[in-house]
């Protein structure tokens, strides 16, 4: 007899039980979790990442752990919702300890440092690439989750952390571009672990008319943000905020503007500020340790963004974001 | 330029939107839903499957919504829960419109069938095997969610519908074995499609001390409540419940008992209900329209379930349930 303990029970009970301390989830011992009512809306957001597709196939465990539970609370971040808690599905190949353990430990130190609890999850097996999926939850008093489609012409647009930086990193982990050491490093480690802007989320509730994160790319989720709330968008290229990496690449040539914009994995905040919160949001963005930047005006129109260059003009763009399909 | 409408947002309005009716979900237009809150626990389970492991390559996309849908739902009937909704990651290789069609149609129907809405999503590209990621949201009182945990010696212990066809079905689908059409045509569905016992949740909470569904064999889940509970059981084999297609494959001998016991894929609920509450369990099941059986009782003691023959004396299983790794 194999005994109670199959092969999934004793594989959850291994790697994942000792990181789910959370009283809903129950120990891992049960086939559901528990989210308290608090009075609250939950916000629930799904994302899954697939390796080869979303990270290379000799990605550290440690950095695939953190990718996958980060993409989720960026959503959330930029929701203005607070952490709650996720489940996870794990579709492995087979059973490898020592990356299990890594990815065990590390998901269960980010679990820890944003506030968010492994609640639940299932293992399964699959013949293909490994794949995790997470569905995090949030919590936002009732109807204050922040939308898409909220921004009015005149708020300013803004933009945490610097963009493109994740694109640049994967093109170099793919051998299409070269820099030194140090620069090659940060962008690799902007690609492989997003900083989703969680500390934000209190101030992009309280002042922000619409917000998401930045993930298939500047242009692309500006031009989404802009449709829902249909607005367009005057976007000065050089207020961009850029790493002084992807800054020098960009003189010197190396990059294009578009790769930088439209490159995606960023898992910055996007947000529309109505100009009487403009202050008060960039105050408390520093409070909270997250810069923010000011990079154009929300406009009436239909139209996708613009962008301007120094000298005003127009910047024609082939694509506005990346897409899998 | 590609415009705002990105391949994978073209894709979730085309075949996702127009079941995604739900207020929560924005019209899946956002990057997250809400579960307003009512007062409830929320109840999380997840639970996904993969092409070539939880269903076959050729299995045709209405039965894989569903099924991807209804393993979900399940978890949520046997904790007493009634749903509220679900997301769901859906891993393709290519957008093929046909199976996409279908696939998002019958997802709708069970959806509402079941009442519980699709509030979000995501779509990835994988070269894998398709993989369909279902997290299912529930409510139950606070504190009332019936756990693995609760059963006590004495109690009945209880089992919805039948069990094994799942496991014949799939055998029938290999080419392992053989019947007539009419059992084979209604075996297969039992492995497809599963009939979640959702119209039983307010039984199952009123009245049952410990209850699961029965996704890996009856007897390894079994099992798995035993230990949860800290009790043990006797089970008499001959009051499991058998469809008329399974008894006579049982009686000629084509298949063991342990083949009906340890294969899976049931999703029945397994349940423990006290001897003062088994009346009132069995009659509202009745009212609910969902057929149950007394198949043992629970009794003291650590070692794993016995299972008894019609003459009582013990039968021997060499494995308990199935396990993918």
């Amino acid at each position: 007899m194999t005994g109670p303990a199959s092969g999934e029970d004793s594989l959850i009970a291994r790697y994942f039980k000792p990181i789910a301390t959370d009283p809903g989830a129950f120990g891992l011992d049960d086939d559901a979790a528990i989210l308290a009512p608090t009075g609250d809306d939950v916000v629930v957001t799904t994302d899954a990442i697939v390796e080869g597709v979303h990270f290379l196939p000799d990605d550290p465990p440690d950095t695939v752990a953190r990718k996958a539970l980060r993409v989720n609370l960026s959503d959330l971040a930029a929701k203005g919702a607070t952490c709650a808690g996720f489940v996870l599905t794990l579709a492995l190949r087979s059973v490898d300890d020592a990356w299990l353990t890594a990815f065990a430990r590390f998901l269960g130190e980010d679990a820890k440092l944003y506030g968010c609890p492994l609640l639940g999850g299932d293992t399964v097996s699959t013949p293909g690439p490994l794949t995790v999926s997470i569905t995090a939850f949030g919590r936002v008093p009732v109807g204050k989750m922040v939308h898409r489609s909220g921004a009015r012409p005149g708020d300013r647009v803004m933009v945490t952390g610097t963009i493109g930086d994740a694109a640049l990193g994967l093109a170099m982990l793919k051998g299409k571009l070269a820099a030194g050491a140090p620069a090659r490093a940060m962008l690799v480690e902007r690609y492989r672990v997003p900083q989703p802007r969680n500390a934000l989320a209190f101030a992009v509730r309280a002042h922000a008319s619409a917000s998401m994160d930045v993930s298939d790319g500047l242009a692309g989720d500006l031009a989404k943000l802009c449709a829902a709330s249909r607005v367009s968008a005057m976007i000065e290229a050089p207020s961009i905020p850029k790493s002084p990496a992807a800054a020098e690449l960009l003189v010197r040539g190396a990059v294009s503007l578009e790769t930088l914009i439209s490159g995606g994995d960023d898992y910055e905040i996007l947000c529309a500020v109505p100009e009487a919160h403009a202050d008060a949001f960039v105050n408390e963005a520093m409070q909270a340790g997250v810069a923010v930047s000011v990079i154009g005006t929300m406009i009436a129109g239909t139209g996708p963004p613009q962008f301007l260059d120094g000298q005003g003009r127009e910047i024609r763009l082939s694509r506005l974001s990346y897409s899998h399909f």
